[in-house]
C-alpha cells in the first residue's frame, strides 16, 4: 500500500483551529497522565548556512498511529525567497509500522500547533477579558500566534514590538492581520503596561523581559526559547510570576527558558499546562503568569492526525 | 518544489552492491575521521502487538544533503504476510533544509546497507580465501548477508544454522540463492569448526557462539544485536578474540554484542572499522575477529545519496 501524501496547499484547506485546540488540549491532558511515550528528541546543526533539524516522535498508549515530524530552521533563507521553516509529518501504523500518510507541510503545521499552544495558554490562563494583546517579534510566529489567538478571545487590540523599524511597519498592515487593530512601539516597557497578555515569539538569546515589566495580573506566554542557548525571560521575571506553566517540563528545565531560572526557582508554582488544564483553572486577578513552551511532540501527532482524518474525509 | 518519490520496486531496479561497498566503506572512514554529526538516534518501542521504531539520521561536514532514516520492526508482520522490516529515508538539502527526495524502501535500504556493512566485514576482516561460509539464523538479514557476499568472495559453500526445521528447510532452497552450495546443520558446533567467516543474524537476546567456538583463523560478524537487551556473541568469546571492529564504537558500548562485555575486555583490541579500512589490514592468519554491528546513520546517508543519485539518472 502506497502512502497518502498531501501537500502545504492540501492541508492549510483542512484546518480547524477549534478542533486544533481542543484535540491539542486533549494531547497534553493525555502527556501529563503518562499515557504518551515521547520519543527522545533527535536534532542536526548546521554551520554554513547556520540551521538546525528537530525530530521528534511520539505515541499514546494503544491509539492506532504514531507520527515522526522532523522540522527544520534555516533562518537565511527569506533572503533567497524561502520559508525559515521546512519539514513534514509522518503518521504510521502502531500495528505494523506501515507508513500511511505524509504530510508535506513545509514546516505549517509546526508553526500552527505552536500558536494553537499560545492560543490554549491565552484561553487557560490570560485575565478574561483580555484588553489588549502585546506581541513581541514581527516573524512568522509572531503571526501564527494572533491567527490562533482569535479563537480564544474577542480582544482585536495589538500593541507589536520588534526591533527593525522596516518589519515592524511590514507586519502591522499585514494582510492576513486585517480584523486586528494594530499599533506598533518601540518602547518594550509602553507593550508591557498597557497589555493584559502578552507573547514572546523570538529568536532571542538574551532576556527581553525583566521582573520590573511584570505588572500584577499579566499572563506572558513565551514561545521563541526552544533550543539550547535561546532565552526570552529573565531569572528575576520567572521568580517573580506566582504560577510557572509549562508544555513538558522536562523539556522546559532542558532548554527552555526555564533552564537558565531553573536553580534560583522554586519548582513548587511550576506545572505542566496538561495538567492545569484538567479541571477549570481559577486565576487570581491580581497573579503574574507565565507560560514557557518549547514544543512537544504530542502536539505534533494530534494535528498530523486530525489533519490526515479532515484530509482523507474530503476525499472520501 | 514536490521531493521526488520513489518506491522499493524503483529503488531495488538501481541497486548496484559494488558501488554501494565503496560508498559505505567512504562514509565509515569520513565517521572515524569525525566528519560526521550523527544526531542522537531515537526510539519507539510498542507492546501490543510488539515493534520498535528506530529514527537515525546524520550529516557529512559540508555534504550538500543530509539523511533522516525511519526504519521499523514488528515481528509479528510475517504472520499476517506483511514485511517485519518497514520505513523510509529522507534526504534533505543542508542549504534550506527543504526536502528533496522520499525514498519508500519500506525498510528495504536498512536491510541492504546492513548486507553491505557485513560484505565490508568479510573483505577486509575474513582470512582469504574463504573455504565455508556459516550463516546463522534463517531470517531476511541471513539472505541479505548471502546476497551482499557474493561481491566480495568467491566462495560459495555455505552451512546454515536455525532452531526452527521448517524455516531452515525453507532458507537452503531459497531462489535468490541458488548459485550457492547451500547445506544446513542443526549443530552449531559443525559450523563453527567448519566455516572461515560465520555471520550471526539473530534477534538472540542470549549468547549463541561462546569462546570455545572459535578456531583460530575465523572471522564472525555479528549483526543481530542493534537494541539494548540483545546479545549472539558471548563475553568469553569475545575475551577469546585477538581483534574486535565495530561499526561505531559509542553505539556498540550501549547495545551491541560489546555492551555485555564492555567491563571485562580490554579495549585495546576494538577499533572501528571506519580506522581498520584506511590502510589495507594484515591479518595474521591465527588470529580470531570479530566484528560487532549496530548500523550507523552514515550507511544510511550513503546508501539514501547514492540511489537518490542513480534513480534521478535513470529519469534523465
Amino acid at each position: 500500500m502506497k502512502p497518502r501524501i498531501f501537500t502545504r496547499q492540501q492541508i492549510e484547506q483542512v484546518v480547524d483551529i477549534p478542533a486544533l485546540i481542543e484535540a491539542i488540549e486533549q494531547g497534553l491532558i493525555l502527556a501529563s497522565q503518562g499515557k504518551v511515550s515521547l520519543a527522545p528528541i533527535s536534532m542536526l546543526s548546521f554551520r554554513s548556512p547556520p540551521g538546525e533539524t528537530h525530530i521528534k516522535s511520539a505515541y499514546i498508549a494503544e491509539d492506532e498511529h504514531y507520527v515522526v515530524k522532523i522540522a527544520s530552521g534555516f533562518p537565511n533563507n527569506p533572503r533567497m525567497g524561502l520559508s525559515a521553516s521546512q519539514g513534514l509529518m509522518l503518521i504510521f501504523s502502531a500495528q505494523n509500522g506501515i507508513l500511511e500518510t505524509i504530510l508535506l507541510d513545509e514546516g505549517y503545521l509546526t508553526d500552527l500547533r505552536t500558536g494553537i499552544a499560545g492560543a490554549i495558554c491565552a484561553k487557560h490562563f490570560a485575565s478574561q477579558p483580555i484588553c489588549q494583546i502585546g506581541i513581541i517579534g514581527t516573524g512568522n510566529q509572531a503571526l501564527m500566534q494572533l491567527h490562533c489567538l482569535r479563537y480564544v478571545t474577542s480582544c482585536r487590540d495589538v500593541l507589536v514590538w520588534g526591533r527593525n523599524p522596516q518589519r515592524l511597519a511590514q507586519f502591522a498592515t499585514h494582510p492576513l492581520l486585517r480584523d486586528f487593530n494594530l499599533r506598533t512601539t518601540a518602547e518594550l516597557s509602553e507593550l508591557c503596561q498597557t497589555s493584559s497578555l502578552i507573547v514572546t515569539t523570538t529568536s532571542s538569546q538574551t532576556p527581553l523581559l525583566f521582573a520590573k515589566d511584570l505588572k500584577r495580573g499579566i499572563h506572558v506566554t513565551a514561545v521563541g526559547a526552544d533550543h539550547p542557548g535561546k532565552q526570552e525571560i529573565s531569572v528575576d521575571a520567572l521568580c517573580k510570576a506566582d504560577g510557572i506553566f509549562v508544555d513538558n517540563l522536562a523539556q522546559c528545565l532542558q532548554y527552555g527558558d526555564l533552564a537558565a531560572g531553573k536553580e534560583h526557582l522554586c519548582l513548587d508554582k511550576v506545572q505542566e499546562i496538561g495538567l492545569a488544564i484538567q479541571t477549570p483553572w481559577k486565576r487570581d486577578p491580581e497573579a503574574i503568569t507565565i507560560a514557557d513552551l518549547t514544543g512537544v511532540a504530542i502536539e505534533d501527532v494530534q494535528i498530523a492526525k486530525m489533519i490526515a482524518h479532515q484530509l482523507q474525509a474530503k476525499i472520501c
